[in-house]
């Protein structure tokens, strides 16, 4: 939950006057998204999101960002499409901070994921790779596995604070992945944090992706692995396969892996598990007293970690080929 | 900013089932409020917000607040409506909470209020005592001068923390508004909380009054006294006679105050600012580390209450007669 900037009525007239949207009715913080400050906007022209960007995201990447949703959107991957000012930006600047706003997008995130729609986020996967297909902007992975030594660096001497022997564990498993990491996989543009809380359904139906901001141009089965993480663990870190077949088969109906990416599937999986583990590891460590945002418990990662550690092949995530 | 429950699908489900207001279509937690959880609904009939009441708010309060709430927006005093359910009734329960679902409210509220919304204010404060008249129910005020020895107790020994000589400034307040607080004054239902952002503005008019958790039955003047305090100051602490003037004429406007009421208001003001800077000072001494909501600055108080303690009559916050 966030709202970290607050915006003053003349800060909200002046930039709402800029766009073609009416006047406003309501503008409310929402307690949803970790790095930026999300508004309910209710204008005569109907309900927005108006977004701040905060420090965490670099102004730079806005335009890929913003650019890839309204890219997205165009191609029938259905996310929040960027509302143009009258000068035919998506992006302005509100309160001293980059601001954006986007169309509401309807729908409720699944609390507790379902089979049937771990499928629908795999189909959803693969469409949103093929509609990137020919996006023309590109921004490198800076989370992918050239960024984890800092992190590991950042979080090493404090790591056993949160669990005995989780520095050891992480050291050899990024030496691990330094040897064994895939090279060459089909790549392009991937979502890289394709969560629960970032998919929303309605009336049974997948409604919408949201949450561009960490996008980026990287291998496609990586992406896929970061979803195999995030949505097909149960609640006790045990691997429910019925769900990563369900997945696995979504994405396959619209887009078929190849023999490299699915021998990649068990190291890309142990990719993502360190990539997130690492990222919560250091936002727990460093978390702000009186913060906010409460940090995610990386430990859940560790064991996910785990079960990927053992997993010898696609078999194990589902994939029935 | 809020949202101390998590909601499941499953829950919202089958609590919306009893409501006759079409299918979810979407539900965001709102950063705002400090009491309870809030949720801004939109199903097929519209929008609604949806407040569970958290452990703050006594549970047999939740039929004083809620009848107050229909009462007065049936009286034209605009407020969000509580919406019945298929049973008849107001409230009930989802996550093991208390829960209800009110009209959603247009409007924002004002960061920084005028001296023409002050005057607003004052008339819809008075609108809203004429409005409570022949409420049925009645509410003690547990933070009227009768609650602030506990609150003094509970504070006293770490007063000094947030400001030197604090504990010796609230015992000799405390004591000398015990020997002057007014008796007898009229009475009736008090709003009690109505801070800028508990009321809503729409196109330079007043459009709504929220938030009337902390309602009860009091003297009118002294409701007025909080809304003096907590519209009228600037924010270097200086009291601002225009705004006070504003609020005090709009409130006679539509009820005269008596000249008991008058006389009692340099002292009405002086309990109002030690009621919130004692609550204030409990809570900040007692904020939880990594706390959701950031308690509110207690020292403001001390310095309105240093105002108040050099005003000699009801001119000194601009009442002109």
């Amino acid at each position: 939950m966030a709202v970290y900037t607050e915006v003053s009525d003349e800060d909200l007239a002046a930039f709402l006057a800029g766009y073609d949207i009416g006047a406003l009715l309501s503008c409310k913080g929402i307690a949803e998204g970790v790095e930026n400050s999300n508004f309910l906007l209710h204008t005569q022209a109907g309900f927005y999101i108006l977004t701040l960007y905060e420090k965490r995201v670099d102004e730079a990447d806005l335009p890929f960002f913003v650019g890839l949703m309204e890219h997205l959107a165009r191609r029938g991957v259905t996310c929040p499409l960027p509302v143009h000012n009258r000068m035919g930006e998506c992006l302005g600047r509100m309160a001293g901070r980059p601001a954006a706003i986007v169309t509401f997008l309807e729908g409720m995130w699944a609390r507790k994921p379902d089979a049937r729609q771990c499928a629908m986020v795999g189909e959803t996967l693969a469409k949103f790779h093929a509609a990137g297909s020919d996006f023309p902007l590109s921004r490198p992975n800076s989370l992918s596995i050239g960024g984890w030594p800092a992190l590991f660096q950042a979080a090493e001497a404090r790591a056993d604070e949160v669990l005995p022997g989780l520095a050891v564990t992480l050291a050899t498993e990024l030496s691990h992945l330094e040897r064994h990491w895939p090279r060459g996989l089909p790549q392009g543009v991937i979502h890289a944090d394709l969560f629960p809380d970032n998919v929303f359904f309605l009336s049974g139906e997948l409604s919408g992706v949201i949450d561009f901001y960490f996008a980026c141009v990287d291998a496609f089965a990586y992406d896929l692995a970061i979803c195999l993480n995030a949505w097909c663990f149960e609640a006790d870190a045990s691997f429910n396969l019925t769900k990563g077949m369900a997945m696995l088969n979504g994405y396959e109906r619209v887009r078929k892996l190849d023999d490299a990416e699915i021998e990649a599937l068990p190291i890309l999986s142990r990719g993502a598990a360190l990539r997130f583990l690492l990222t919560r590891l250091v936002d727990w460590l460093n978390r702000p007293e009186g913060a906010l945002v409460k940090p995610k418990d990386p430990i859940e990662y560790v064991k996910k970690l785990r079960f990927h550690q053992h997993a010898t092949s696609a078999r194990d995530y589902g994939l029935s080929r």
